[in-house]
């Protein structure tokens, strides 16, 4: 084998890193999760996974709510300053300069800065050790309309988003090909299946 | 509000796009998977969710093993094509020229010029709709040695690690800071906590 073989590990990167909203307009927190995900596709699931003692957790387990606000090059010292900052000492909105918006099917508040802001309610919660798995139905996904283009797709290219891989956060690179172009170049009208 | 609200969709972005490889050294096949992530730390526990209807879903649900393999800029067509085409017709190590190695804890062969294979045993199977999600333990990491530098860590920078947004294949892009940079500027003895 061409491999070194190590002891497990949390090694599964690229990852997405976005900032978790829980609690109320009156009484909100942000956490920063890496370890989120789509699990299912038709209805819409995704999971977020937090440790038992991070001040988000509790607010969590207890309204059953929370909302995933993608991020950005312009939010990525929040993003990592809401990640290694705990909300029992601090205002995280306050501090980082963000401003909550109202959302429309929990009581959570969405991050404004963020492209997008997808409401979650969460259907069963998951004990797996250090952490627990929330994992949770997708009620809506909120985006702002300046990344909507004239045909009403949102651009993803535009919004300058950011990825985790082994303690960094960068940029998105060159665009590389579309989902389905290695078969398109041989029949363009090939149908292609879903993840 | 500022943001649109639309119906509920699978619109956690990026996202790793990954190349999970199943059954024995003989009969094998290739899934190329973006519903992946971590779910656990201590200890090491991740997912993938797969469509019911695919040819690896009754391997990897027979099996309880799956090995993942992180994917490169070089690896792009590749993991474009084993994503839409079906392991039922086609030999999929074969026709990508993908070399097979033996993996350490489980039968299914790794993908030689994958950066870091990660063998998986499954845990437990969740029926949520379209996909089921396979939980499973993390065995080990098995890196290529190319990529650990003189002081035996692994620089992800230099394996042109590739992410997936919105039906796009991206390349890793500027790194914007390390984990914990927003508070290390301030005070760089502060210990950081850990996702």
């Amino acid at each position: 084998m061409s491999k070194v073989i190590w002891k497990p590990g949390t090694f599964i990167y690229p990852l997405p890193v976005v900032m978790v909203s829980c609690g109320t307009m009156e009484k909100s927190n942000i956490i920063t999760v890496a370890w989120t995900g789509i699990i299912n596709s038709e209805k819409p699931m995704c999971y977020i996974s937090v440790r038992k003692e991070r001040y988000s957790h509790d607010i969590i387990e207890k309204s059953k709510e929370f909302v995933i606000n993608l991020t950005t090059k312009d939010l990525v010292y929040a993003t990592d300053w809401c990640g290694v900052k705990t909300g029992a000492k601090v205002d995280k909105f306050k501090e980082m300069k963000l401003d909550k918006e109202e959302s429309k099917f929990v009581k959570c508040p969405a991050i404004k800065q963020s492209p997008v802001s997808i409401e979650c309610k969460v259907k069963e919660i998951k004990n797996l050790g250090s952490h627990d798995m929330f994992i949770a139905e997708i009620l809506s996904i909120n985006a702002d309309e300046k990344y909507i283009n004239a045909k009403g797709a949102f651009d993803i290219t535009k919004c300058n988003l950011i990825t985790y891989a082994n303690g960094k956060y960068f940029a998105l690179g060159k665009m590389l090909g579309k989902f389905g172009y290695s078969v398109q170049k041989k029949s363009k009208s090939k149908k292609t299946k879903k993840f």
